[in-house]
């Protein structure tokens, strides 16, 4: 897929030095995703890429890795035909519409894989480019969930449940 | 604790055999819980006892174990302070407050091991009786996630996220 001249295509082995470089210091802030600040680069590889069904990265020519999204079965098997995402842009390559590509991409990639919905279990209210985006692209807030991410610089602060139907 | 001569204390090894028993069934009927209802003893084992942070059971003197449930961390690290429990009551004992019992049991568990929240993420919205039970004990529907639930029986069935903050 092709988007604003971005290639999303499937990660591959000699991919992680770039998508560690652009995960880590999104995980180091504590701000968006509940993975530990401190987290190894073990640990991260563990999350991002090994236990996920598939990652993606996207790919902006010359430029390289921007961005990397996983898609994961969110529940066991009854609740497995839902699926969940992450997605994380480089930094110094925000505002360029990566984010939605990678979600347009991954509700392409999710539905011919099976899966009938997605949902995002907390995301971050305080994050609004994400809440913003994600409902542009189709997400309902199905509910928020008081006080239930703590933010690193914030403290205790309320997280979304976000869905859509696929099929 | 003690309510309507049930006792619950933490589960012992040799708890087993009386807790697969009580689970069993309800893993098999797949109208509840995610679990895949071809699930191994090996495989449930790992999901009720070794996952969860804690694991106990609802003695009913000679009767002997009439129900269990588990404590867990909903989220990693940024949220952990909001656990996830499940409950099963034997087929037998139903209609007893064993559900209710084991319920207020893990709240007040919880809060004394430091969550701030209780979260379960996904109740079939045709399991009428836990609904209203959880509703009756402070729980908060805080959303419904369509079809989400692949009942064995009915098919794809809406599941609540249902939250309850202990502090």
């Amino acid at each position: 897929m092709k988007s604003l001249g971005i290639t999303i295509r499937p990660y591959r082995d000699q991919d992680w030095p770039s998508v560690w470089t652009i995960i880590k210091p999104v995980f180091r802030a504590g701000e968006t995703y509940a993975f530990s600040p401190e987290i190894s680069e073990q640990e991260a590889k563990k999350v991002w890429i090994e236990k996920p069904e598939v990652t993606f990265v996207a790919v902006g020519g010359y430029a390289g890795i921007l961005g990397t999204y996983y898609i994961k079965p969110n529940q066991p098997t009854l609740g497995a035909h839902v699926c969940n995402c992450g997605y994380i842009v480089a930094e110094q390559a925000r505002g360029q519409g990566i984010a939605s590509a990678m979600c347009e991409h991954s509700q392409h990639e999710a539905a011919t894989r099976g899966y009938r919905a997605m949902q995002y279990n907390l995301v971050v209210t305080t994050n609004q480019v994400a809440v913003q985006l994600w409902e542009k692209l189709g997400f309902e807030i199905i509910g928020t969930l008081p006080k239930s991410f703590r933010h690193t610089q914030l403290g205790y602060v309320d997280a979304h449940v976000m869905y859509k139907q696929l099929v």
